[in-house]
């Protein structure tokens, strides 16, 4: 049996040329948007309707690059040099990760990005098998990878490489669509060129994007320089990875000629802005790759590193940052910013029907109570949803048109059970 | 009759030397805190007793600079350049402001606030007596004061001048000693020297401290040594400025002298980084004014450029910010950030009373829900205000000892009502 469905009385964020929100209808079959509009669709007299009045519909929020279980050391390290942070508080607890605490931050993670209004992520960690797991019974989207480091032994490396193709493979499509993969090698500071070029090799055997981080610190693109002879995008050209659809994450310390060849190879960026201020790793050249027709979406890192998962922070920043730094009032407009963090995310991740309200598109959206002051006086919803909003203002998230959230709610996932496993994990990992 | 309460098993952030939080008991009468610690007062068996598990209590925060009337104008115009946004936008609307506009455009602000944990303002506008009435209706707490621009014949500027000293006489420790008052000329660039050398005495007169906008942009910096031969603040030290407690709004264009004259006539700085960047002002030197020993505090600013009210997010861009500018992941420390939203801000607006949780002080605080998922693991709660929660994470304020918000509801003000009269202000401020 379908489940067809009419909102009316909505406020729709459309982000089209010219006009970025509508007053109107929106007609949902199943998983698919089949009509949004000013005027009632005709033939649907029988149709439920829902009363969409004092909400603002908007495209769920996309975010393009975190490592979800890390949310288990949220707080366990701030305020110290890079160096100190990955040493000392992140890598030896990261070691320490079972799949259980994959499974348990996991789920923390996606318990907070649903009802902040996330509807699709992208994950590279290790367990990959659990992540997909919260995926498929949370009702999320996930573009998810195995991420690996190369800097192990050749069977190592082979083990990892053979898991991340294993997982690849069987997780693409799953969930009723809601996961794809991607081939992932984590960095080419931490993976040498063969390896990644069998990532490459794999990524085009299985038809799948690649995913890797790139030049977040000025130290690692020296080191690059210092190593191979390259800087990091040179690198990677002549590795072949951007003969595939790419998305690298980061990309802080880019001179002009990477930016063209970023934009040439068509790769899409992941700005991190709330991460890369608090590992103070630098300001991304944002103005300039949009400018050069860089595909620049928004991701939170992971919540060790942020320590949130709220994208309509990453959007605020983003708007707000690139003004500051420049000095240009009118560097990165809200619309943009909304852009990122939506309709250019599922772009960057390569989902087609994602990201945008439109006839056609998958039913990913969220609802946002506009009856609280700080969505006052009504002048521009685009403004307030970018400059104003939070993630709690979202009341409802429906994803492959399944509703998730309600009232501020997850339907899916027992949130209570979440944070209790999720704090044991966290004690447990201390104690081992 | 007095209100003797006690909260038990509650965890408290402190912020002291050696220990931030602290978990254990708070006892309250009437508008002060008695005691504070780890052990349960002797006496208080028949004291009635608040269960506090699984909340966070804090200190309220404290905005040391805005103009809340200007909420009205939120959305208005963003995206523009400095002078296009003032000269189009927002001054031909502010002429228009009547009494009425601003009773309900601070209304609206207040109620932003307060839901969002802010207990103390500083305000700095027109129509000052319907502000105050606000703070007195509302049981916020308000530092208030009668902005002046000069740029206008004499016989305005006194009518100005007499204005901002009969409001602050009328009203200062007004509102059960909520409200108290300072002298406020605009900023040096929109006042004729002898127009502040007025208010400076005014100031001395009456015992109050002093406000003004300075150095906010590198122009009015520029134009302020062209004028007068001199940089700002040399140009209001020879005006007798800082002979009176003093807090100067944004200082972004320091100079190394400056900071140490601020310094060393204990000038207060209000920085405001959500205004800032939006405005693409610059960026304030707060590790080096904090280094120098001065005084700096947070600030929102008009809604109209940041474009909320939210203290938490003004929090976190201050501990983000100056990482990613500095590229020092340790700068600005998240126990630092936090200060200044509390007990720096009172500091920097002279109240002696405001701003930390300790016997004596006045029971200004505010609770916030841990039980949620980007409050988990139990790491470290500072670092989870600054870097994680939100304005809509706060459940109680309380203000005075009174409790003006309980499961983030208005106790005190018809919010429905506001809404409204809000939206009904800014049409008719349009059809003007």
């Amino acid at each position: 049996m379908t489940h067809r469905w009419l909102i009316e009385n909505g406020t729709f964020v459309v982000l089209e040329e010219g006009r970025s929100v509508i007053q109107g209808y929106m007609l949902i079959e199943d998983d698919t948007i089949l009509y949004i509009g000013e005027t009632r669709p005709e033939g649907e007299e029988e149709t439920f309707t829902y009363d969409g009045k004092g909400q603002l519909f908007a495209p769920g929020l996309v975010n393009t690059h975190g490592h979800a279980a890390m949310s288990l050391l949220r707080g366990y390290g701030d305020d110290l040099s890079l160096q100190v942070w990955l040493q000392e508080k992140m890598w030896p607890m990261e070691a320490k990760f079972t799949s259980r605490d994959v499974y348990w931050g996991t789920a923390l993670s996606v318990v907070e990005m649903l009802k902040g209004g996330t509807t699709t992520f992208l994950d590279m960690y290790d367990h990959m098998d659990q992540v997909a797991k919260v995926v498929d019974e949370s009702g999320i989207r996930g573009v998810l990878m195995r991420g690996a480091i190369g800097l192990c032994p050749e069977d190592v490396q082979q083990q990892k490489l053979d898991e991340a193709i294993r997982f690849a493979k069987d997780w693409n499509g799953k969930a009723n669509g809601r996961i794809t993969t991607m081939m992932s090698p984590h960095a080419p500071y931490t993976c040498p060129p063969a390896f990644i070029e069998k990532f490459v090799q794999a990524a085009h055997d299985l038809d799948l994007p690649l995913h890797t981080h790139m030049s977040e610190t000025a130290s690692e693109v020296a080191q690059n320089v210092e190593e191979y002879g390259l800087r990091p995008v040179a690198h990677l050209e002549k590795l072949g990875f951007f003969t595939r659809p790419s998305i690298v994450a980061h990309a802080v310390h880019l001179n002009d000629e990477e930016i063209e060849r970023l934009a040439a190879n068509k790769v899409a960026v992941s700005h991190n802005p709330g991460s890369n201020l608090k590992l103070a790793s630098g300001i991304a050249r944002v103005t300039d790759l949009l400018k050069s027709g860089v595909k620049v979406s928004l991701g939170t890192d992971g919540a060790a590193s942020n320590n949130n998962l709220d994208m309509f922070e990453e959007i605020r920043l983003a708007a707000l940052i690139h003004k500051g730094f420049s000095g240009d009032p009118t560097a990165i407009p809200a619309e943009v910013a909304l852009k990122m963090g939506t309709i250019y995310g599922a772009e960057s991740i390569y989902l087609e029907r994602v990201g945008r309200l439109s006839a056609g598109m998958k039913a990913d959206f969220i609802a946002i109570d506009t009856e609280q002051a700080h969505f006052l006086p009504r002048t521009d919803y685009v403004s307030h949803m970018v400059y104003s909003a939070g993630p709690k203002d979202v009341l409802h998230v429906w994803v492959n048109g399944e509703q998730v959230v309600k009232q501020g709610n997850c339907l899916t996932i027992d949130e209570e059970r979440v944070r209790h496993e999720a704090q044991a994990c966290f004690e447990g990992l201390l104690a081992r």
